[in-house]
């Protein structure tokens, strides 16, 4: 049976915070508020979360490149909507060594005004278009409000940020499509289930046309921002001026997207299957796939060690990430606590009535389901186990977000929901700013926006207003 | 043959950031000074050599983390000579938005001081140790002089950088010495020969007991120090009071190592096997190992095209990175200079007299020689190829640098081989400070310190006090 995750849905912060810094994850203890150190376990978690990312990014046309990380006040400044949204938010350089700079850097919070200017260098006729790159790297942000590990960091460490230029507004807008069926794969592939909403208009990134975002639903039932998706048309391009030779020889200014996903892609995996026993997780990004765990017997040591060493040679063989845990001053209680912990996904005990029969002990960490298999056979039983699975987290966590998602008819009903932290609720809305703040104030949650991954096949009236409307907007506490 | 190197060898700063641009490596002009963007070709090199140096340090005990880029000034500031080296070379964050921070932040110049105070709450007792960890960033240094690309910059965006803790001091000697062995076996593997030098006293990291440096020399006669590998005893662990609990119960300071190797490795790629063509890049770490180009030839351009595809097949078959060059606006001649110059290692041409005979044809970039090969053996011919390149590569890479060292017996004479920019001289010397600062003065050169690859069968006397010594000391002109 699974292990329940409502009992530390109320303690969820405190929950995420220990599961971290416990299971190895990233130490938050460091000495800027906001900034923390991966771990060698969790560092080997980003890179397979990584991996994924880059192989999808990379076979859908996108390039990897690396900007550097200050931005000069005056590019930065280019773009005034933009500028007036991050510039209290940045980390300011004014000094190299004892000398005031000329010029203050940004640690780039994004990196739109640090590519521009270089965009404006390569982009020359309508043959070098489209452009479409993509870097992960740390971004800053002064936060004020509370920070959290990998939720709410003043160093984000990890920022997968794609940037594209394009000829015409409607290749900017297929591109828009194209970003968010990538994202889709992404948070598919590490079985994270999400929510697409268009931002409404008093929330999008400054000096984007519009905002499409993934959001998850959290334990706490908030809902965390995990990817977004930006149309920037031709505001950063009129900006810095980056234009191309059209076909016919005229100039035209560029159109651009851009998209980011951070480490919050990792927070996500933790929050989505994670439970009172600490980590599950996929067996694809798992650091540790399989931990052998010997069940000593007085008498038996031999026969027992033996078949796990021939355990440990298949699993290796078969190309799987494979751990032996054959410490001696831990009982085999202690070493299931620590691997669940972890979340390694299967655990293989090998105990003496095991050896006797040739068998071995299948344990899933989702579940804790034990299962025997012949020793033979457990490279098939472990990837069997293992896509089973992965099938069941993702069919898990979907159906947990479904069931915290609320369609209510007033804002009374809706108000009484956030407030008991059921999740996301869904509301008609006639479609003005003036109504979505009234929202906003009078449930006291943020209003996500319009979904982008549901088509109503019916009409009400606004929730404020009463006009009639076709639209439902997505209303939710917010991290 | 070869194409000349000593040609460019004084223009070789101006061809060293040209080719750097032109085969798309890193383009320099970003609006702040020392600060590059890697294109995507060039990120393709970087992360090609990074993994043969991750590999490498991971099979040899260490582990990859990352920490935080901001160092507290009052972390900084704990070593005292660590911080009086470093202060002034220090980029500072001063504000968060428009509110004056309490604390300076430094943007890391290496992180010693930021890893130090974790490691207090890591380590506690012996079993504790040792600990290895490294990390790939980027570090930052307010670089007064000359900046250049991948030798010096203000944004280091590569730095990998190794830190250990050990118990006693004879288990961080012998830390050091397997640094120095991880780093000549990196340094093998992508034919860069070296020098390896013990720093003199007044030259050695700040903090540190003793440093060895790893250097190269350049076709202008300079040098580029490309790697260091650092004693620090227990400055560190004193400064920031990390200590652990012996087996009989008593407290000790740690003793620490730590060594790094920066995006300089990439660079000496560059210069050690570049020529007047442009990059000569080995075969293991090129981002395109192998380009095929047709040669077209009217009314057989399908036969051609056919034997191109089939080429392409056999080798992407073989997990060989290869790009097939069929643009229809170019020359095979256009094509040819486009591919040397970014220093794709073979190139394959498929002409009609080829196809006729069921051959193509393999050139070498280093040699540019061509010879034959039946179509169904290309991929056997490619790999024999590229195996004699890259032998080639460094043997001629180290019989070149070893034309460069010079043993002289007289200030005079290394004054004028220093002047006519000849590479390496080697002197006796007596070891004292003094007579090395005489030495540097009077050569205009820099003392890189007593040679750890070669042992001496002879004494002589310092060419400054004339005094019986068997120290040889290095000094050249250093980037």
């Amino acid at each position: 049976m699974p292990v329940s995750r409502d009992r530390w849905s109320k303690e969820f912060g405190e929950w995420f915070r220990n599961v971290l810094l416990n299971a190895e994850i990233m130490d938050y203890r460091y000495p800027i508020k906001g900034c923390g150190v991966w771990l060698p376990y969790g560092f080997k978690l980003r890179k397979n979360v990584l991996k994924i990312l880059r192989e999808l990014l990379d076979s859908t046309g996108h390039e990897e490149v690396q900007f550097p990380l200050l931005i000069p006040e005056t590019s930065l400044a280019k773009e005034s909507r933009h500028v007036r949204s991050f510039e209290d938010e940045c980390f300011w350089v004014t000094h190299g060594g004892s000398t005031p700079l000329k010029v203050r850097y940004a640690l780039r919070p994004t990196s739109e005004t640090a590519i521009n200017p270089m965009l404006k260098l390569w982009i020359r006729s309508h043959r070098d278009l489209p452009v479409a790159i993509y870097q992960i790297v740390n971004v800053f942000r002064y936060e004020t409000k509370a920070t959290r590990p990998l939720i709410r960091m003043r160093e984000v460490t990890t920022f997968k940020e794609a940037h594209t230029a394009h000829a015409t507004a409607e290749e900017a807008e297929k591109q828009v499509e194209k970003a968010v069926s990538v994202y889709k794969r992404f948070f598919d592939s590490i079985g994270v289930p999400y929510l697409i909403s268009k931002r409404p208009e008093w929330d999008k990134f400054a000096g984007a046309e519009y905002s499409i975002a993934f959001d998850m639903i959290c334990p706490d039932g908030r809902v965390l921002q995990i990817g977004t998706v930006h149309n920037l048309g031709q505001n950063f391009s009129k900006a810095f001026d980056v234009t191309y030779e059209t076909v016919d020889g005229g100039r035209e200014y560029v159109y651009q997207t851009c998209y980011g996903i951070s480490e919050r892609a990792i927070a996500s995996i933790v929050i989505a299957h994670g439970d009172d026993n600490g980590l599950v997780l996929p067996y694809d990004v798992a650091p540790i796939q399989v931990v052998v765990i010997p069940i000593p017997y007085k008498g038996k040591e031999e026969p027992i060690n033996e078949a796990v060493r021939d355990v440990v040679r298949k699993l290796e063989a078969a190309g799987i990430r494979v751990e032996l845990d054959d410490r001696e001053d831990l009982t085999p209680g202690s070493k299931f606590y620590y691997w669940e912990l972890r979340g390694v996904p299967i655990r293989v005990e090998v105990g003496p009535r095991d050896v006797e029969r040739g068998e071995v002990t299948v344990v899933r960490r989702d579940t804790l389901e034990r299962s025997g298999c012949k020793l033979d056979a457990v490279v098939e039983k472990v990837v069997e186990t293992a896509k089973q699975m992965t099938a069941d987290l993702s069919k898990r966590a979907w159906e947990w977000m479904r069931k915290h998602i609320h369609y209510v008819d007033s804002l009374e009903e809706a108000e009484k929901l956030i407030k008991e932290r059921e999740g996301v609720i869904q509301l008609f809305w006639c479609g003005s700013e003036d109504c979505g703040r009234e929202i906003e104030e009078r449930v006291d949650a943020r209003v996500l926006g319009v979904p982008m991954d549901e088509s109503l096949e019916r009409e009400g009236s606004c929730v404020v207003c009463g006009r009639r409307t076709r639209y439902l907007v997505r209303v939710a506490a917010a991290y």
